[in-house]
């Protein structure tokens, strides 16, 4: 039987290893530098990025490196984006993912740094301590050759104002298994969130399938959540992929174990949403095309009256429809059918009595959108626009 | 010399009469009807509406009634939008204009329904209680008749969240005159805020002459305020001539006094923005065209990110290179240069010694982005995303 578990990570697959260490980037004297690394014999790898023109140094250096379709280590730390640091932080990615690939090396792994794909996040706008990063890599190939397994570690090491770890791990009941790890809690939108989130298979599968598993899967999951509307430019998903089990699943297979481990991965990351004390499901159906239904979804889930009112637990449907007549296809005001879990509260053009009084007290809510134009359908999750959202990100910088 | 003055509104062009009445609609009994009526000897107008595809019933009337090109009065209220109230709404908007025109021609000026428009804000998708709105429609005519001038009583009567009135009057040098008052505070958004603005002139000019003065000028100062990227069921923006200075002034005159009427109001409605703490001046240039510019200033207004940061006084310039990073079209990361109130703080792809120390304590911040492509420049006025934005927000219905 097929089963998901919450407290495995990047390491439940065969043939995995993973660690994570306080290398003193952050101040705080927290775990800041993470390591997954692939022990094969396989070592096909795939991946998706933001979708921001401003890229940060790590993205920039990790699509290049995965044009091979080959990764042998994912070297991650949190304390710190290097984005927008220029040619320098540019070099400092590079210096790193050399760095584990030396040290991969010296304990008998041949390794390039043409085989590390590397990922930040944090501030924008600083250089990384890289007297402080390059010990930590020596640090973390140290913890692993010493047969540390570390999942939870490195899961740990990679939050920023993550609360918890998050970590998946699907069991297939033809021996295979998925597993991975995330961070993200604030600017998450449109395409990716601001997350990191890097997922191994012990599976026999190559780049090309990994690709199509993953792509198909952030495109119903992560990209389909959104906390704020804003995309970072760190944003990166990792697949790794080791062989390790020997067995070659169907595609179809992958596909669904990949895209149920992402789901469950969205779920986390919701609930820990930076000062969000609601998780919203907004369903957008009869919309002429998935497209149109995913489009109107975005501008419920990203209108900040609507988002104030949720946070209130306040069913005030009028500004869902306000939203929803922003779309940019012709829409029949008269025709929508707007609801609260479950209740209609606008429809045939007219308020439905009772409309005011729908409870929106408990921590699920759903907002459901019927555009009676198609059969198009589409749902994004949201958090509240919250005073603890606006507390975290008044004083992050500073 | 032409002047510009505050403590004058709808009523200092020769011509017009206004008046507010506390008609019972809003329970806290404070004024929430007004009247702008227009003594001619012309009746020529125009008007501008939400760009929204939900409209409010008094959208719908008001521009149907305007495509004559006429009015004699305009009737507004606070209190309630009446918008997504079906068919029975509609008629209630339909009986308010049949009241003002009986009013009105008991009174001894013939007027037809056809030539009043009707405007609404408040919560949407309740009824108006037309047992306080006809009465009230009868007062205001009543107030008119026994020659009160009223422009402040009017402008008061139309607020909602705001804490002032906002009104502005330019004499023109040439002896003719423009007024305008103005309610909006929240729900402002992509086109046009929500708002409620009449403007009134003793220019002589026909509605093709205010259409072009009224169009122009929206288009650089109301569409170009932007506190939170919700865009309302109600926005309205009516001109009104009266003729009665008998002086016709040339398009470009009556262009510039109506811009810079309108410029005025959108400082007083941006000082009086839900919760704002800070006064946003987003400014792009060197973009391709002028539309680029404005594009990527909406980026950066609406990015809960930069607004919290800005709450804050945090100058996080990460987080505008991140909004603009989203623009749909190409940009060139390395070549921006991001500076906050007149400051670099980001240039040739690489943070500026000092970028974090910036001062932006004070209520005004200007942020500055040359993406060096051309000679396009535009410039979005926003507030910043504070504590008092999510408490006003959070619970307005209930």
């Amino acid at each position: 039987m097929t089963r998901l578990l919450h407290d495995q990570g990047v390491t439940a697959p065969a043939g995995f290893r993973a660690g994570g260490v306080a290398a003193g980037i952050k101040s705080t004297g927290a775990p800041d530098m993470a390591l997954v690394f692939n022990e094969g014999p396989d070592y096909a790898a795939a991946g998706v990025f933001t979708r921001n023109q401003v890229k940060a140094a790590p993205v920039l250096w990790s699509r290049q490196v995965l044009t091979t379709g080959r990764l042998r280590a994912v070297v991650l730390n949190s304390g710190g984006a290097n984005a927008c640091t220029g040619p320098d932080g540019f070099a400092d990615t590079h210096a790193t993912a050399e760095a584990v690939a030396a040290a991969l090396s010296t304990w008998g792994t041949e390794t390039g740094a043409v085989e590390v794909a590397v990922c930040s996040t944090g501030l924008i706008g600083d250089r990384l301590p890289m007297d402080k990063v390059l010990p930590g890599v020596e640090h973390l190939v140290q913890e692993m050759a010493g047969g540390l397994v570390g999942g939870e570690e490195a899961a740990r090491a990679i939050m920023t104002t993550d609360t918890v770890p998050k970590q998946a791990a699907l069991h297939h009941d033809q021996n295979w298994t998925v597993g991975a790890m995330a961070k993200g809690a604030g600017m998450m939108a449109p395409s990716l969130a601001t997350m990191l989130v890097v997922i191994t298979t012990d599976a026999v599968a190559d780049a090309a399938m990994l690709d199509r598993a993953l792509r198909a899967a952030t495109a119903v999951t992560f990209d389909r959540l959104d906390i704020d509307g804003c995309c970072s430019t760190n944003d990166t998903v990792l697949l790794l992929a080791s062989g390790a089990s020997e067995i070659t699943p169907s595609q179809a297979d992958l596909d669904e174990a990949v895209r149920r481990v992402c789901d469950d991965l969205c779920v986390q990351l919701l609930a820990d949403a930076e000062g969000g004390t609601k998780r919203v499901s907004i369903t957008v159906t009869g919309a002429a095309s998935d497209d149109d239904a995913l489009c109107v979804a975005r501008l419920v889930a990203r209108d900040s009256l609507v988002k104030t009112a949720l946070f209130g637990s306040d069913p005030n449907w009028g500004r869902v429809l306000a939203a929803v007549g922003m779309a940019p296809f012709t829409i029949d005001p008269d025709a929508i059918v707007v609801s609260f879990n479950g209740f209609a509260v606008f429809q045939a053009g007219a308020p439905v009595a009772g409309a005011r009084s729908v409870d929106l007290s408990g921590a699920d809510i759903t907002v459901a959108v019927d555009l009676a134009a198609g059969a198009g359908t589409a749902t994004v999750r949201t958090s509240d626009l919250s005073h603890g959202y606006v507390e975290e990100n008044s004083a992050y910088s500073s």
